[in-house]
């Protein structure tokens, strides 16, 4: 039962944001009582915690799978855009946001998964990248990785997106495509024009 | 008197942030009584504020410089790292930060003023560079531009430089550089590196 409550709270949470989610919308759509909800979760906050965590866990295996399924680290970065495209096609874009202001201990945890996890996945990357001859070998590695962390902030922050008349997944896509051309070497960014012609 | 105190205080709060700096030691400085201060500005309330809306005053004037005096928009973009170079070697990293968290009435004007005239200007610039051949022309003009704003801001967030060990300024310096190969034709890019190499 706790796997489940997890899971229909991670579909709501996901499509409508976390404020406009009671335990009652989550007890309703199951069809079960709030009560049984409450043996599991103490309270709210747990409960997106406890989402949050399994979010975590599931992109990490996603990542991973990357790894092993792509040619380079241009075809990561292209590969990576189609699991956001599944991710953030199900995501109200004011999730993290409203994360950020109404659950800090639920977005430390995600904070902490940024840095420890993403940001050095992003700093292995950029690294193979210049070793390859694919990203300029002069790029200053953390604060190149530290930008890209901070685009994807600016991404999801309500006072950038509210301007733009494109899709979230459009954004990211042009946000990411920037990022890349500021950092590729001429071969990279022949390799990268040839993954993008053959999609 | 009062642009006596104006300008010792944009000096003191440009130096030391606003939060160290307070009434008492502008006058000090000044080798004023406190009272003189509060004959021309109420509050420290008030005082922010209209250091930051001269700030923006001289700012405007040095753009409009710029051009003029710039021969294109790469040009121009190189010769503003030269006023940047100037104002943020001035400047302590966590005054826009303070002034945020502390004075938002004064913060609100920098706003209107990054909406109303830089976010406008960089449009301008963008559009000119996409018609001359030196910018992508599938750029997404209005995403590019708050995306380079977000860039200043991100740079201004004491969680992101505290990471680096570069200085502010060559931190400015590297991020304008990554964002401008994102929107280079390679035509812009000659021109570009050209002018980085006559430098």
């Amino acid at each position: 039962m706790k796997c489940r409550i997890l899971e229909k709270g991670a579909e709501l949470y996901f499509r409508y944001g976390v404020r406009a989610v009671t335990m009652d919308t989550i007890a309703t759509e199951l069809g079960i009582s709030k009560k049984t909800i409450y043996q599991h979760f103490p309270d709210k906050d747990a409960m997106v915690y406890q989402v949050l965590e399994s979010f975590i866990q599931n992109d990490q295996c996603k990542w991973e799978d990357l790894n092993k399924s792509s040619k380079d680290v241009i075809h990561k970065t292209l590969l990576s855009l189609e699991i956001m495209k599944t991710t953030l096609s199900e995501m109200n874009p004011r999730l993290m946001f409203e994360v950020k202001k109404y659950f800090p201990k639920a977005y430390d945890l995600f904070t902490k998964y940024k840095e420890d996890c993403i940001m050095n996945s992003l700093k292995v990357d950029l690294k193979t990248g210049i070793e390859q001859g694919y990203f300029r070998p002069e790029i200053e590695v953390e604060l190149i990785a530290r930008l890209r962390m901070g685009e994807v902030d600016l991404s999801f922050d309500p006072n950038f997106y509210s301007h733009s008349k494109l899709s979230f997944f459009d954004t990211q896509q042009i946000l990411l495509d920037h990022f890349m051309r500021g950092i590729l070497t001429e071969k990279g960014l022949s390799l990268y024009l040839s993954y993008q012609n053959n999609n």
